[in-house]
């Protein structure tokens, strides 16, 4: 049953060899990479206006300078990581670069961000996108949880499925939403052009402001930058690219800052333009949407590619934590399984993962974007601003030829994002503190988890040479609960094992018992001597544990060694484990885990 | 952490020798095995009127008669359980008392109606009580199935401690409910004898009413007698008593059969003369609570021990439960690990199963108990006909000194019985239509597990003598995972098991991988083959199954024995253990439950 249901949802497991095959051309890497990135245009300039509209109206013409701001932000950030991709063709991203040049601490700093940012991503992402569609259709209000659960539900099945057949689907779904915005943009500019929309609706630029402070406007350009989260997402995926992996990535890269800068612009202006005013029901894009064509098949054509392509942004997430994973769990930082790749070759933990705290984050939150943006945008601008402090470090140190310019836009890179993650602590401090306890407790996560995992290396390696104490001779205990086949089947065996001394125990709970199972013992097996304990307590374990305990004591001053030969009967079918007291596997797991003997079960099965 | 807890709330463990003490004397027994029967009076009266009004008001006179009616089968029941008491000292009730005369089947049908009617006691009795509180304070409303589920958690809770000690806490809102609504009844007829309550209020007896028939009044009836249910606790639970318990516990059947009919006289009379008309809202109780007392502080006695008395009438339910699965159990019809006897003594997997089960039935019913009713009350009514039918049987044929007298009072009981069972299929249909999908369902159930323990039996069972294949030799296959003290540990205990032949297998994901490893081997372990396989699919369990069924295969044309050793090394915490992949759990249970080898763990206990 459930196999099949894996084989139906997931597909046929791959080889490793077939690895190659899963790499990505640039088309499909853009759709794939980028659809975060280009997203956040569906929320980043309505960002900017939430905090402008506290002021008033006439404060919008300010959204333009704040673009203009958030535009070379993004420059600055595209050629960065431009020269992250050559100088780290295979990928890691911000913990990768920040580790290897400012050391490990900052290197946890960025990786511990950023993995909580992938989640983030998700969250958001899926929580926007099923908000787009509840504003088109405001019958499905109030069941905005369960829709992006089922998103991102769908999202890890497609993802488990492997990236390359994932990106067959998304793939169109993102061209048709930058399709989509360009024709909206250019439509909507027409009409600025033709006069059909009234200049009048908007407060021009430079109209005095009262009560504006430099506070809000910086306030407004960081929750602008918004829009630039996702921007890092191909410097991480490199390995993903088809070779020549970095040549290829980096062609993406530039292709993606031109169309996040074109649609970025186009929307902040024609906002400003209309005068759109931020509300909570309907999006900005919205607004504008239907200002420019009312509610007809183009409206809903906008609305749905944009929908899809938030959907389809939380996917960055999964491309990108997983990888991630995959370099901490290399340097030990996180549990192995990450390291696991699965039948279809992706990282099925780290999706797994992945979908499961998504779910988590969107339950809490009730699928409520607003207060969960901040924290997202600051958890992507701190690994900026690690990873290009740690290229300037890199240019300085090696000094190849002609460093100084990469190493000036290096600098502007980690300055302008810098001032962006302090201007997010000052002012939004009551939404992203949380931050600052969160980071601590996963570094020092991080540093329990590798001290582990060294302590248990350290153990196992034979170069230690801890001499292995000899096994002189073998005690085998076998507990017996009745006079049956399992029992004679457990005894065979032992008295195979050429043992130095065979115990039956068993354990009973009234007394008259006691009597009458030794002397049916000493008849059915009088060579192999019984000891019977009472237990008080109805409890098998505890007095099997003290007789173990006894045994291994006198064993151990000798050398020997002990073993507890567990009987077990095996049902035929699965269902009728249930219907019989899992003794045995208590027993084994207790002492296995407690004691230092020798578990072996001796199954029996049964025939029917 | 979670043993602490369980401590607190269930208290320390109980020795098997302090069973005598957990015994109940009369008065403890009446408050805890009457309660159901007793609060059924907070419903039953008001089920009649229910029916009566779909005529009209006028026919509320005809709530008089059919109260007489109710009283007459009470009496019936009462002199017929008496009976059964004293022929069936060890209890059972109706499922011991059908199996042994009338056979199997009428034993399985009853036996299966009371399993699921005790989780309808819990529900109903839980939920009715909710009510009564969220009628007293109108802002509880909504909260409903939240309090009732509350309730239930703490019942059970209650009955894992032990059945004596919830007894010291149920026995006073028992009483205090018995007091309360003498007081009640009591005030309410001085009322009537002073003329203070007008008698124009009540249609007076013999009014002529238009639309009455036969089937209203049998409906009328039918839902009136559900004011019995609860009355068969006492004679399932004689073993509960002190001893002599079948004379004890016929005092308190007569005693309990006293207070109730005082009780149902008294309300349905009152509710008649009062003229109250049944409402959603308010119950019929509350109501005459009302109009005689003003909503003073004896209004809130009232309502408060009534609420009390429903939720714990429930707790009849967690005694009578875990005794008839005893009884189940015994004969194979239920899992075995209903015979277990928790820490406190109680036969705690029943209290568990029919908490869960209860809340189960209350979400997925809403806490509302107008539904549930009429199948409680059939639930019930099916084994009392049953058990009714088999004393009247054992009579018969038996034949005791002065059995005739006996005899007749079984044989109304069991006529009574069956013809209420009919009016329900009749008149309610619509609402209990369920039990004969669900009573055919259960009876094959109880008989495939019947199967299935017989069969596990006989193949057991030493006397089938098929004679077990002796064990030649041992063949050892260790997997390991790499050079370490893990793997050194497993091969010396292998050695010294003085196996015919041991194979080292080592499963390798990469082609490189392999020819290195089997380089190492050879310096590292000369003597110990080495087989090396190859996973495509980066699974461990697949290659390995496939290679131990090879050797299997050769193993047993030699009556060999094939052993796989499994090396684990135990992490010194618990939370360590999601630190490492645990490959060799999953080989064990695959091994152990598919393919005939034993399995053997040496573990290597970590120490740091």
């Amino acid at each position: 049953m459930l196999p099949m249901l894996k084989r139906f949802l997931i597909g046929r497991p791959l080889k490793s060899t077939e690895l190659g095959e899963q790499r990505l051309n640039k088309t499909k890497a853009l759709a794939i990479l980028s659809s975060d990135a280009l997203s956040s245009v569906a929320y980043g300039p309505e960002q900017i206006l939430i905090v402008l509209i506290t002021v008033g109206m006439t404060a919008f013409w300010y959204s333009i300078p704040i673009a203009i701001g958030v535009l070379l932000l993004l420059t600055a950030l595209i050629l960065s990581y431009r020269q992250i991709i050559y100088a780290y063709p295979h990928g890691g991203g911000a913990y990768v670069v920040s580790k290897n040049n400012l050391g490990m601490l900052p290197g946890l700093i960025a990786g511990g961000s950023l993995l909580v940012d992938y989640v983030l991503t998700v969250a958001v992402s899926v929580s926007a996108g099923t908000d787009a569609i509840t504003s088109a259709f405001p019958t499905l209000h109030g069941h905005n949880v369960g829709i992006a659960i089922a998103f991102v539900i769908f999202l890890t099945v497609l993802n488990l499925r492997g990236v390359t057949e994932s990106a067959s689907i998304l793939a169109y779904p993102v061209y048709l939403f930058v399709l989509a915005l360009f024709i909206l943009i250019a439509v909507g500019l027409y009409n600025i052009a033709t006069g059909e929309i009234p200049p009048t609706l908007h407060s021009p630029i430079g109209t005095p402001v009262a009560g504006i402070s430099l506070f809000i406007l910086l306030r407004a350009f960081a929750s602008g930058s918004s829009a630039l989260t996702g921007v890092e997402a191909i410097s991480n995926a490199i390995p993903n690219f088809k070779d020549p992996s970095p040549v290829n990535a980096s062609k993406t890269l530039m292709a993606m800052g031109g169309l996040l800068a074109l649609l970025f612009s186009g929307i902040v202006y024609l906002a400003y333009y209309y005068g759109v005013i931020p509300s909570a029901d309907v999006t900005v894009i919205s607004q504008i949407a239907e200002m420019t064509f009312g509610r007809n098949y183009m409206y809903f054509f906008i609305q749905g590619t944009t929908a899809l392509i938030l959907i389809l942004a939380a996917n960055t997430g999964y491309s990108a934590f997983p990888l991630l994973a995959v370099n901490l769990a290399k340097d030990k930082f996180i549990p192995r399984m990450f390291l696991v790749r699965g039948d279809r070759l992706g990282y099925s933990n780290g999706i797994i993962i992945l979908g499961i705290a998504s779910i988590l984050l969107i339950i809490s939150f009730q699928a409520e974007t607003e207060h969960l943006i901040p924290l997202y945008a600051l958890g992507v601008f701190i690994p900026f601003t690690l990873s290009q402090t740690g290229m300037m470090l890199k240019w300085i140190r090696q000094k190849p030829k002609g460093w100084m310019p990469k190493f000036i836009i290096n600098t502007i890179g980690a300055f302008i994002s810098f001032i962006v993650s302090l201007i997010f602590f000052l002012t939004k401090f009551t939404q992203v503190w949380s931050i600052l306890l969160f980071l601590p407790f996963i570094i020092w996560l991080f540093h329990r988890i590798r001290k582990h995992y060294e302590a248990v290396g350290d153990q196992l390696r034979l170069t230690t040479c801890e001499p292995s104490s000899p096994i002189e001779g073998n005690v085998i205990i076998v507990p017996v609960a009745g006079l049956t086949h399992v029992v004679e089947n457990s005894l065979n065996y032992a008295k195979a094992l050429s043992a130095d001394q065979i115990l039956a125990v068993y354990v009973s709970f009234e007394r008259d018992d006691e009597k009458k199972f030794e002397e049916k013992w000493k008849k059915w097996q009088p060579d192999i001597r019984l000891v019977t304990l009472h237990s008080h307590y109805r409890s098998i374990i505890n007095p099997l544990t003290k007789f173990v305990d006894t045994v291994e004591h006198k064993a151990k001053e000798a050398n020997y060694q002990v073993t507890v030969i567990i009987p077990q009967f095996i049902p035929k079918k699965g269902w009728h484990n249930i219907l019989h007291n899992q003794s045995s596997l208590l027993i084994r797991a207790f002492l296995l885990y407690r004691r230092n003997v020798v578990v072996t079960t001796v199954p029996y099965h049964l025939k029917k």
